[in-house]
């Protein structure tokens, strides 16, 4: 057996006996390596920690075998060793741990599914989650934005959940773009049971990934693990719509530990399924976007992404202002009126008022007439040449 | 004549014949007192910038019989040497002023029809504001908060335009609160057409203000300079929606630029009446809000007026953290499960799992069962004590 191999399977049997997150395991691993660890595991001699994190499943097994049966079905275990470990997001992970945040343990491995590779497929990616609950509103934007996105080559990460992550997957695959999702359960646990196509379409052209062993059913508490993925992966999450209590807000407040950027799109105030995102927002947790550009300006790099500022519709009248916006206001509609009764209106000085009326003429925003002075029409002279 | 009827007359003459804001005028004012200003202004002994400031309307005249007549038709001129007179909060102008801020010029005067006193009806105030071509959503809110703030005793400021002002007016009266517009035309010009009734009935407890003579009528530049009589009066500012080129966005950027609260609600994105209450989130210059509670709580002073945190829905396992929670995830709905096979399930020693089914069965939470351990209903022998 190859070296490779064998840190391979040591790796997956880590990961099978140590429910995630396993800081004393991987801390054992980082100090002794990934095959010397799986050894001590197997042999129970470890600290307490370990002990712990492994007591009840060190019995449980993998064999070179297994990978292989795996692999034959399409699941393939990527480990740190492997060039294609998305090193440079999951380091927000080592950062945060670091600095003590819980929780924040990297994954000892992960099973994938899917053409491709992690390192590629995540260079460029942003985070799209939001309730399983979701209105046809937050469906709508998070698969417009997911579409668009991946348009612009940006890989949409979710959960493969209901609601807003699989409108967002959806989105990604219409526009013909890969989609990565992150699972709370093994790859093989069929969950969410309405999402078996959208999980095999997703793994045709991207990747499905877990850390847990192929039958895991999913639980709450493994969602909330899962997140801390969710969260790291990408270079930012954003908030389609959630309540209060959703799972995404434990996925944005992660990501903003990390470090990355946190959007939310707000909604009706009086739609309960903006309410997390509002709430978001209120804090300074997350940031207001309204366009899958902005979703691009807040995670873009180097100011490639930069979003064009929303224009505003402009009038002919909108280089007016100070003393030439007075006088084109004080300008009658219809019936003329004299340039003393324009500037006493206007509140102008005669002669002032009469070189505005005539510097408006030529924009065609005043007209001369029998009586004096009207508004015009807007059409200038400076266009009709 | 008494002194102070000279100087509420000469106010009235200079207030007739600039048009505001008129910083010569005031600098004037300033200098030599209302009374020595409009005698030179009359006699055109002034500097070439208050020449400017009055030379179109100079001639005109207002006479204590006109001031008279007002009153008699109730409406009464408010000086700044009235005790009445709205000193605190106009100071944020002089603030401004003295900062170069350019426009920040205060009132000479205020014509006011209404019961009020303005320095108590503005004492705990706030403007609410917005689209003209308000939304059901935008007419609906601005109805609900202003009826809640009227009844916290919050006077609510508008401009009396069609949509959200009128909305916000309209609410805060059917509160039985008194309410506050100030107009970008005379108290007299009839404006807006439909609202004559409203005025009427802001007037008849709260009050109508313009810095306009009587017939003045409106003009676009009108209510950008009334915007920031609406910025300064009160202790913050509402939008509750505005497209991007709204009117409201003016009076929310004037009151940033005074340094008071300045709030937008949020809508669906798809709506274009939300977007430049979108984009000012966007930007920082407004803070996010939900309820009025929030609005109470961004311009609450000393923490009287401090917003209940949003409550989640609570469920009985909220409090589960940690093994606790993994645990009764891993529990089986119906049919029992031994602590070893729940153990490796949840990934914690069998010694731990046992002590917590045993914990969570004293809030009802785990069931006993022949086959070992299943989950419980939530209801707790603690409840039932």
């Amino acid at each position: 057996m190859s070296d490779i191999s064998e840190i391979r399977l040591a790796r997956a049997y880590l990961l099978t006996v140590a429910e995630p997150p396993a800081p004393a395991v991987s801390a054992l691993i980082a100090k002794c390596g990934p095959i010397d660890a799986a050894h001590r595991v197997r042999n129970g001699e470890v600290p307490d920690a370990v002990a712990k994190e492994t007591a009840a499943r060190s019995r449980r097994e993998i064999t070179e075998k297994d990978l292989a049966h795996a692999k034959e079905a399409g699941t393939r275990l990527i480990i740190p060793e492997d060039d294609e470990w998305p090193r440079w997001p999951l380091l927000s992970l080592r950062v945060a741990d670091g600095r003590g945040v819980r929780g924040m343990t990297g994954p000892i491995a992960l099973w994938g599914r899917g053409p491709a590779r992690l390192d590629e497929i995540l260079d460029r990616s942003v985070t799209v989650v939001g309730s399983r609950a979701a209105t046809g509103y937050g469906e709508h934007i998070a698969a417009e934005w997911a579409y668009a996105l991946a348009r612009s080559g940006v890989t949409v990460l979710s959960g493969a959940a209901y609601g807003i992550d699989g409108a967002a997957h959806r989105g990604a695959l219409a526009a013909g773009g890969p989609s990565a999702a992150v699972l709370g359960c093994g790859l093989g646990a069929g969950y969410p049971a309405g999402h078996h196509t959208l999980l095999r379409r997703i793994a045709e052209s991207g990747v499905v990934l877990s850390e847990y062993p192929d039958t895991t059913p999913p639980a709450r508490h493994r969602f909330l693990v899962r997140n801390r993925l969710l969260a790291a992966l990408s270079a930012g999450s954003v908030v389609v719509e959630a309540d209060l209590r959703s799972g995404a807000r434990n996925t944005a407040g992660t990501a903003a530990a990390l470090g990355k950027a946190v959007m939310a799109v707000p909604g009706p105030i009086t739609s309960r399924t903006s309410s997390g995102c509002h709430e978001m927002l209120r804090s300074g947790t997350a940031r207001l976007v309204t366009t899958a550009d902005d979703v691009l300006e807040d995670v873009g790099r180097l100011g490639i992404d930069l979003a064009v500022p929303a224009a505003k519709p402009s009038r002919d009248t909108d280089r007016l202002s100070g003393d030439a916006l007075r006088v084109y206001d004080a300008l009658p509609p219809r019936a003329g009126r004299s340039v003393d009764w324009i500037a006493a209106e206007a509140g102008v000085p005669t002669t002032k008022a009469r070189a505005v009326l005539c510097a408006l003429e030529l924009d065609g925003l005043s007209q001369r007439c029998d009586a004096g002075w009207r508004r015009g029409t807007g059409r200038g002279r400076r266009d009709t040449g």
